[in-house]
């Protein structure tokens, strides 16, 4: 029997998940549902529902966990505690500063309906969390660093576009290899913004557009510009479709720690991703966590989780027994 | 209140143990069992101290984790499953062929007796477990690839030390850069023993002995060298202990997969290890999952556990609020 799984939203993370459910024999995608009107809505696996999220309610007994897809600036906040009454739910919810928030209010919904929530996955927070958390725990004595990239950051893009004049974007976060290549040495450097990451954008401007004056903005913007060394490349939009539509992303985590007992042997953690697709690895982690959702509701452990608070073995579809005999 | 901690055996794993502990205020150590005469151990921690194995039982109440460091062939098969039946206890067991036999040993006698039993800690396996398992759940469809190295492999160098007329030898394990290349290219290349590893020996020789003798036997010693490009060079004894006095290691997990709805994008996981020591950084993890064996016994969820089984958050001292709030 498959563990039935339904999709709330069907923007990039929502398909990246459709795709992942493919890659799993014991997930199914049950329904897909949207804020929008369902016939405008074609998802890519076949015979599956695209239903209104009005209608929701009417699939309680007939999905086990439901992915909600949304963003974090509006659209979790309110759908996971909402929907954590509901079923078995699992989000991305990534503003750090609200998480403890976020985690009260789905806890609370969570336990209260005998339900279990997982949130914030993905690999951002999500795997490398996880990595800094165990490497952490390993390595008492030492240094976290998280660098980005290289890869298409969506909430940079989306505040060059809000500029006059521009008609589209695509900014890359890359990780400065100088900066990496420190860290990687166990020097434990102290990393200015600046030292860590540039910012590539390519922007489509419109015609007659001053391109001075758009260039001059973003890299003036505050909080997302001002503090990085940051190079602005004016593109046709063929240019940008061609050379720019995809998603690709990644990064490392790294600890750097010391042992012995006058501290004299260096250790140095690595953990890197590159990600072709952004969302279709997001996709994929959130589609594993999903099955450790619904065995932790199985054995009544309910509430909101994080993946600190979830057994490993519970994310893989293979018994304890097969996961000793070939991966231990 | 500190966890309190036992060792069995003072051997290179133990005092990794032993220095770990010291790293970890809510951990303490309150006695190091040895076989030997305990007059003649002397430990690096003061006021600590060293007793007959034949009185562990003498400790019951009073240890709330045995940290078993003896070796996989003969000790941990017998040690682990009998002090389970008096203590939450944790060990290194690498004898990958015979864990399920283990486990099965170490589960019935923890869970007849109330105690948790973690078995099979450290970085491989260990470490390197966790990233396979994880890594493979997120990716279903890809390939797993291990490298070690570059460091110091034991057993090696006790193969080469029981050679007629070696006195002393030292064997480093050293992955080729070209075959991980092509993993981190994507490629999900499939590699031969040779393709992955070399194997570097320092060997000292009796005087007069014959050294073309010794360098052919290394070379052709089934399993151990006979499958590897190996390189042996004599060398004083001086010249080892300057150089090669050390136990480095590391090595890497990589696991290549794809996603989308054509499998048309890649995506590489890499867990990169640099050991300055190799005891150190496996003690260090056994004093963290120290830590789960004794809230893992509080909560009742007795048995055999190994890395795949304990939640992430069991090994840190810091609380679930804590975690979310600074490393998620």
């Amino acid at each position: 029997m498959s563990i039935r799984i339904g999709i709330l939203g069907y923007g990039n993370l929502a398909r990246g998940v459709e795709s992942a459910i493919r890659q799993n024999d014991d997930l199914e995608l049950v329904a897909v549902f949207t804020r929008r009107d369902p016939k405008t809505v074609t998802i890519k696996t076949e015979g599956v529902p695209v239903d209104s999220v009005d209608n929701v309610e009417s699939y309680v007994g007939k999905i086990d966990v439901l992915v909600l897809a949304g963003g974090s600036a509006t659209d979790l906040p309110e759908q996971t505690p909402k929907y954590a009454k509901l079923f078995n739910v699992i989000d991305s919810f990534d503003t750090h500063a609200r998480i403890p928030e976020h985690f009260a209010n789905v806890d609370a919904s969570a336990k209260e309906s005998k339900h279990v929530g997982i949130i914030s996955m993905g690999w951002d927070p999500g795997m490398f969390s996880l990595l800094r958390m165990i490497s952490t725990s390993v390595l008492p004595e030492g240094e976290n660093y998280t660098f980005w990239g290289r890869g298409v950051s969506q909430g940079h893009s989306d505040a060059i576009r809000r500029i006059d004049g521009v008609v589209d974007a695509r900014q890359y976060t890359v990780p400065i290899e100088a900066a990496v290549e420190r860290v990687r040495s166990g020097e434990n450097p102290e990393l200015t913004t600046r030292e860590k990451h540039l910012r590539e954008c390519y922007v489509v401007a419109e015609e007659g557009a001053d391109l001075a004056r758009i260039e001059k903005e973003i890299k003036e913007m505050p909080n997302y510009f001002a503090d990085y060394d940051t190079t602005v490349n004016f593109i046709s939009e063929e240019e940008l479709k061609k050379n720019h539509s995809g998603l690709p992303h990644g990064g490392f985590v790294l600890r750097s720690g010391v042992t012995g007992f006058d501290k004299e042997h260096k250790h140095i953690i690595e953990y890197k991703l590159t990600l072709d697709s952004n969302p279709e690895f997001t996709g994929s982690v959130i589609a594993a966590y999903a099955r450790a959702a619904y065995k932790l509701a199985n054995e009544g452990s309910f509430g909101c989780k994080t993946v600190f608070d979830i057994a490993p073995s519970y994310i893989s579809p293979l018994s304890g027994e097969e996961l000793r005999k070939h991966l231990l």
